[in-house]
């Protein structure tokens, strides 16, 4: 089914289980009721004011009493008799009409005043009702409270007003790998995170949300779990179990003790959803990869959440953008692709990020979804593209997009400008020392990482400047020099030294992504060594930074990988150094005035802790840092 | 001083008290981290995933065993030597290194399988690190924590993490006439919820605020409020006391206790604003009104709360508008404008609301404030003006724009309309019936209410339209007929009965505004009667709905008024019927097919709800109620 009909089919089907008809209400104390839903029109209980009052510090007078007065006629009056003091917000007494303010009254004496205008009548007076008169609406019905309207309901004597109760949700993990945070670990385990990021949207969409202990994968206890929670809560979760493995009950128990809607929609990811109802309750199966389930929940439970809680739903936050790279899609399958944005050259650019259904980080990262209908094949690059934002808009404007080589000063960048600059973000997409070149050229980032080696000048990235970037006014900035080497398990088991051991039969390698600098250092030493590539034991097996290559190191998935020195401390690994090269920042000029940019460039001038942070990583020298090394 | 050295000083006297420097924070569980502003960055503890996993349900094999399988040559392997059944998410055991999904392998028996294709190495496996690997930046400090980084904490292995501590605010409200909600109330007194809206807005901004009891008017009481205050919360708010009269001794006891860092500053509403400094902790006090102090506390404290939580300030959400109708304002002040929003024939329109600085309800009902700068003594109708918003702007464009005569049915449609379709809001401006034709004739809303007499004719409406709107094609559809009469206290003791008792000398009338088909009435009758308006005592006194016509009656500031009979039995008064008139809608054609419009037509025509209500309120005749009693 593809998600259009599953969404009708769904929305048909939710009225007739009764559960978003009859929606309970309950009366609160108008100082509890910040942010409910009022369940019934609010109107006035009394007027506000509910007596004439002074609006001044003034006197109260009668006007008839000040006619004729004037600079040359001046009119006095008597205290108690033709005028009293107020405060601002006094009871007018029913003898007077209007007020004076005390700048325009002379006191003569303890009992006399002076006045030299007239007053109009009810002048500066705020008159019963003048704000609100009883019986008055002042609130509709389905409303969320914001702070004013405490005080209008207030004003007007009210203390206890009919909200909507708080619709409750259940969130139940199952499956018998799950152990939760903090227990001991053992390979196999999976924490159980889900249950966790699922609650926080419920409760970020403003249900009241809980999460059951971990379901195992037997059919009976998913029942019990099910049953129970139907009788209690306005909405259930379970995750997961949707699929069609052996262990997945989800769909066949809510089928037992209810209906299941629907089993299966052609997006991805998220195909194996379950929607179902079970004692009128709806009851939802979602997958069991993060992102997958985080998806259908925005697709089939957050209008469901706002209908339960009687309030209007907010459509998607939309963004058109351009995208970067050109995408491919499977036929007939509506996808949702994960993106990060930067807005450069006043160019909202949208860039295509990972693809892996259980990759959590590259949903912490990405900016928004692009959407691909299930006709489509795929984009192209700079077609216009309409964005569902993650983000808010203003935070996206003010992030510094850099594309390019991966390094560990990165992570320290970022968190700093951040720290200095809080409005200001660094999103970096670690696709080698090319493809940073090549977003440079495309207008997709506001600087690269670079660390390309010319074989025949020495020289570190000028020449690949010079030949892809031709035309762009640029400066070069060095941000460090570091150290490539061989990253081998403590004590070095394997005895690795250089590059010919890498085509020994007991060693495993890991490789970096074509485009890599790193990857062109190996072969250039390859090709020094007369090593045809299909002589390395896992040449073709390629990470994208240099501590996914430590990890695979550290986890004996490969013996060896060219990475930093950096990657080998953070995971505790020996290095084995092959060369001290030149990481360079490519920057066009067009951004040199860039508030983002100056705040950068400052921080990697200036700034101490960014230096000794730098220096604490392990085999950087930052001895030309900030330094231009070439510009066109 | 001006608003702009104002904000200067105070953000360059802040950081000296010291309390936006150390920012404390506090462990907490992830579990309980949702929304919380991270202290320090977040780094991995553990990789994820921490094993080699398998991705897809599936058998683990070698990648060497599958070498040369083919349609023709299928391999077969053998359980436990050559290959492990798996789910997703299980153990790669170190002896394999890919896997198979499931639906490309063919069963043979109970211990072997057959494939006809090769894998290439780590196919379908998840290996460690391959979504973050140990050591990696998951969060930077200073982030505000999504459900999403829930997950990605959670599944590196960590279960707590440092976050700022919350800010706590203490808000004081003052004034010996203060009274809590739900008291016994008694001229003179004013129910206490200004504390109630300003608690309000610093909780939506993420502080804990907390109400102190009520502070009467003595200097000693208030010192004794802010010391302790100033020793237990991070910021305190003292609500009023902040004027120059007998009985404001805000900013004498701040200046006693600490420093006052400015008094006053030249805008309105919103001058009288203290900005202090005791014991360190910042001390505001802001005005009395509601209005004023709410506005201050946008301008002098949101930026602060957001400093006290560590999280970066989101820009005000501004929009694009034209200015409806002209606009005057004092020259050398500041003025912030309330104003309504409507999306009219795709143009943005402001119109300038109410401008009492106690107006609650004109809070209430405003869509954003437009800010006229000292220098300028006003706008011009047309210009175009940034609005700063107070509602999303989708709930702006979803708005009927309503303006013309008042009539309580009016309330009624406001709320069965937000029921029936909630995306839908109706906002009604009150300005009279010429007043909607002008509005309509100026574009500036979706539809007019008017009940305009041709003396001539004796037609309702049909005239003024021919005149005023000739070149509109337009519908006028009745809404309803509904008695006028005079509003008198309940046994009419000053036994009016008709227009010639309004030059009665012990009769106090009250007008409706110019413009209001009820004073053209009031004006057509005098005038048959030959009766000069300077007879009628209270002529010049002017009000804007029948409502406060009503509400002066009842609370005896006039003796009668003019007004619909639904006004005398909302506020329980007698009526002396006039006239039956009639009440139309002026819709302009172009709107017709607006679903806004239609949702109104359907709710008037169909609505069982909507008629019942209405012979409730008293007075009216729906029996033309939808009809088009004129188009052109």
């Amino acid at each position: 089914m593809n998600l259009e009909e599953a969404l009708a089919l769904w929305k048909q089907k939710l009225p007739e289980t009764g559960c978003l008809n009859q929606l309970e209400s309950e009366t609160v104390s108008i100082d509890e009721s910040l942010g409910r839903i009022t369940a019934e029109p609010v109107f006035a209980r009394l007027s506000s004011p509910f007596y004439n009052a002074s609006a001044m510090d003034g006197i109260g007078v009668r006007f008839q009493d000040t006619i004729g007065a004037g600079e040359a006629t001046p009119v006095r009056l008597t205290l108690h008799e033709q005028f009293e003091w107020m405060n601002t917000g006094n009871v007018l007494e029913d003898k007077f009409n209007a007020v004076i303010m005390v700048e325009d009254v002379q006191p003569v004496d303890d009992k006399t005043v002076e006045i030299i205008a007239p007053v109009t009548p009810w002048k500066h007076v705020r008159t019963i009702g003048e704000d609100i008169v009883t019986t008055e609406l002042i609130l509709p019905d389905g409303h969320r409270i914001r702070p004013i309207d405490l005080g209008a309901m207030l004003a007007t004597g009210l203390t206890a007003i009919q909200v909507h109760k708080i619709p409750t949700a259940m969130v139940i993990p199952t499956g018998s790998e799950l152990v939760q945070p903090g227990e001991s670990l053992q390979a196999g385990n999976i924490i159980e995170f889900n249950s966790r990021v699922l609650a926080g949207y419920l409760t970020e969409w403003g249900l009241q949300a809980e999460r059951s202990p971990i379901i195992i994968d037997k059919p009976e206890a998913l029942k019990k779990a099910i049953s129970d929670a139907v009788a209690k809560y306005d909405l259930v979760i379970v995750n997961a179990g949707a699929s069609a493995g052996s262990r997945d009950h989800t769909a066949g128990v809510i089928g037992e003790l209810g209906e299941v809607v629907l089993h299966g929609v052609n997006i991805r990811p998220g195909k194996p959803v379950i929607l179902g109802i079970v004692g009128g309750k709806p009851v939802i199966g979602l997958p069991g990869y993060t992102i997958s389930a985080v998806l259908t929940l925005n697709l089939f439970v957050r209008n469901l959440a706002d209908s339960l809680l009687g309030a209007q739903s907010s459509p998607p936050r939309l963004l058109e953008a351009t995208l970067a790279r050109p995408l491919s899609s499977k036929l007939g399958v509506k996808e949702f692709i994960r993106v990060k944005l930067g807005q450069v050259d006043d160019v909202m650019m949208a860039t295509p990020g990972g693809r892996g259904a259980g990759a959590v980080m590259s949903l912490v990262q990405a900016d928004g979804f692009l959407t691909v209908g299930a006709n489509s094949e795929g984009l192209g690059a700079g077609e216009k593209v309409l964005i569902e934002l993650l983000r808010d808009e203003h935070e996206i404007q003010n992030t510094l997009v850099f594309i390019g080589s991966h390094d560990n000063i990165l992570d320290v960048l970022a968190n700093l400008l951040h720290r200095l600059r809080p409005i200001c973000r660094l999103s970096s997409a670690h696709v080698g020392s090319m493809g940073g070149i090549m977003a440079i050229r495309r207008g997709e980032a506001h600087l690269a990482g670079t660390h390309l080696l010319d074989e025949e000048t020495g020289e570190y990235n000028i020449a690949f400047i010079k030949r892809f970037l031709p035309d762009i006014p640029l400066q070069l900035i060095n941000l460090t020099y570091r150290e490539q080497g061989f990253l081998v398990p403590r004590d070095n088991p394997l005895n690795i030294r250089d590059f010919s051991d890498l085509t020994r039969e007991d060693v495993r390698f890991i490789n970096r992504q074509r485009g890599a600098g790193t990857r062109l250092l190996t072969d250039m030493h390859l090709n020094r060594l007369s090593i045809n590539p299909e002589e390395v034991n896992g040449y073709d097996r390629e990470e994208y930074t240099h501590m996914n290559v430590a990890s695979a190191v550290a986890s004996n998935n490969a013996d060896t990988g060219l990475a930093i020195r950096a990657a080998a401390v953070a995971l505790d690994l020996d290095f084995v150094p092959v060369a001290e090269e030149r990481y360079d920042l490519i920057l066009p000029k067009a951004y040199l005035n860039d508030p983002k940019v100056i705040a950068l460039l400052q921080t990697i001038k200036e700034n101490e802790e960014f230096k000794q942070t730098v220096k604490s990583l392990g085999g950087y020298d930052l001895r030309d840092c900030g330094t231009v090394m070439y510009e066109q």
